[in-house]
């Protein structure tokens, strides 16, 4: 029950954005316990004024995703499938990006949509082409006699970390009548964005990936034309929203985002030296024999790497393709999945730059060490 | 954000059977950070062995619900939703209890169902006639043309702590045909309850309210019978369940629960212990002038009371209808929401003979001071 990897220098994509603050930490604390957030519930979690989940609610949360209006929810997907639940019905189309997370063709599948999606340009950078939308549009309507119901786009997504015209995606999807959800899982709370700049319908976020929260947690953006079908209430409980079920995160999980709030507003500014970092370190692997695939130069902390000379030594070696895990961990880094050489992902962010050091000269040494 | 009711004897129902146990607040430091339980994802939650949440979600939990299969969930509401949307279609009819929880009727209408209810006997025992479950099929068939197709019962009522003869309700259920699901929002966790026992296809118990856990999290039993559809996956991402939405309670939420669960396995068989405190404590109280509702004698912690007197005398004095809650709060209890003089319900639960010797003596004095 103890988690192994504490104190290792973790550059999973999943975990470089969810570490909390010291002010979450304090909140895990002091409101772990079941159903603490509702000692004072006037009778929905996004009226509690304490702890100040309404105003968060109300106020600062839609003021950072650029949206009128926006909910917590318990996590990126369950967002999305409210959003595909409420503003669809079974056997309409949807539109997602081919780089899309599984959980977005996993909501829509549950939502009982017929699903198309835009075709990346495949190795080796994975392009999404905002024009292709408008040809997809056209397709589904000649296939199935109909629009889509919903377009979606990831943003970026999360295998190549790539970063796609969301302005223009959102253009075309204007033009069509399309309603367009923008799916930012590993976008907010690490990088500025707004829903209402970028012309998206629709926001997600995660809490637990990027927003320095205990897991699972969301967020949700609406605009105010969607918002009385997102919101819908209940027939029988005048101030229960149906698509959240009354309440979603009622627990120690909105008040780690809310405590990491005002840090993760803060770090989305330094976004830039983000990129510094990241493009820095995706130069030193390169450096090394690996090639950084999807968008060059990169845009995000998130890089996919082929790396033909780790293979090659899985293929020589006794204990295979496991090596490069094990060597990686005998050095203290965790995140690299155990059994992947030729391929993988990682992330930079937050990670300072003599840790990222770090993790160059093992990747340095281990290529040294079986040449 | 500092959580204003700490140190103080909680008797409001939604938190006596949340509250971590030591191991619980242990999990909650080591498993804080966002995806922390992801380091070793092998593909999908109900998989991952470092934490073993395979194992608990295989082996432990099912043996602990008495049933064939089960999941945990982000909440007892979001497990009801789960099964309603996996095994009915939009229009189809379902049975609720008449004292059923809110989250029941929202889960409801958000899948798309007519509600119809089993009504309970109204003041002053609220009870629930299981032979009513038969009366209410017949009806529905005859308004519908079609019986319904699903029922529910509430395993104790969250307002009165009712238990109803949930065995006889199953009969009735089983005899028409149409899976039966039991809500065990408080019983799950506090007393000891199987699904097989009882006969019910779906079992639903909440983490938060009745596990010793942080909150959001919830449990799903299911029968062979059903799992196939409830556990449908994705054509996709073949390791991904659709209603789960490949992953739900990915977080601290989950270890929570596993770290208390041994605890909580245990406790349950003090069920009888917690009983003879309630009727002990109705008991007092009602030698004070209150009147205990619902089940006499009663049959569970959580428990409603009438109070003429205590309402007499917000009736004339200067707080008004606040005076009860600002007098307890005093005297360091919490739980009885503020306004309420009149009708109000708390538990025991977990509580001390001395802490609730405490509240009892608070009533007296407050009584004693007005008079």
């Amino acid at each position: 029950m103890s988690r192994k990897t504490v104190g290792m220098i973790n550059i999973d994509p999943l975990q470089t954005g969810g570490i909390l603050t010291p002010e979450a930490r304090s909140a895990l604390l002091q409101w772990g316990d079941g159903y603490s957030i509702c000692d004072f519930c006037p009778g929905t979690l996004n009226e509690i004024r304490t702890p100040p989940i309404h105003d968060f609610i109300y106020g600062a949360l839609p003021e950072f995703l650029g949206t009128d209006h926006a909910r917590v929810t318990n996590g990126a997907r369950e967002a999305k499938f409210m959003v595909m639940h409420a503003i669809t019905d079974k056997g309409d189309s949807i539109v997602l990006d081919g780089s899309a997370h599984y959980t977005s063709f996993v909501a829509a599948e549950r939502a009982g949509l017929k699903i198309k999606t835009v075709s990346n340009s495949g190795y080796p950078y994975y392009k999404v082409n905002p024009e292709d939308y408008a040809q997809i549009f056209e397709e589904t309507k000649k296939d199935t006699g109909k629009l889509p119901t919903l377009a979606l786009l990831t943003y970026p997504d999360g295998n190549y970390g790539n970063i796609v015209d969301a302005k223009h995606v959102a253009k075309i999807c204007h033009e069509y009548g399309i309603p367009f959800l923008l799916n930012g899982a590993y976008a907010v709370g690490r990088m500025p964005i707004s829903a209402k700049k970028v012309g998206a319908d629709f926001i997600v976020g995660s809490g637990h990936k990027s927003m320095a929260s205990s897991g699972p947690v969301g967020v949700l953006g609406v605009s105010d034309e969607h918002h009385e079908k997102i919101f819908e209430k209940s027939e029988f409980f005048k101030v229960k929203e149906l698509e959240l079920l009354g309440c979603t995160a009622r627990g120690v999980t909105i008040m780690t985002l809310m405590a990491s709030f005002p840090h993760v507003v803060g770090r989305v500014n330094l976004w830039d030296d983000e990129v510094q970092k990241a493009q820095w370190f995706s130069a030193q692997l390169e450096n090394l024999g690996l090639k950084q695939l999807g968008d060059r130069p990169h845009k995000h902390d998130l890089m996919f790497f082929e790396a033909p000379n780790l293979y090659e030594i899985s293929q020589r070696i006794k204990d295979g393709r496991y090596f490069l895990y094990k060597e990686l961990k005998n050095r203290n880094i965790h995140g690299v999945k155990p059994g992947l050489t030729k391929l993988f992902k990682l992330s930079t962010f937050s990670l300072s730059r003599s840790d990222l050091n770090v993790v160059i000269e093992a990747f340095g040494d281990i290529i040294k060490k079986y040449a």
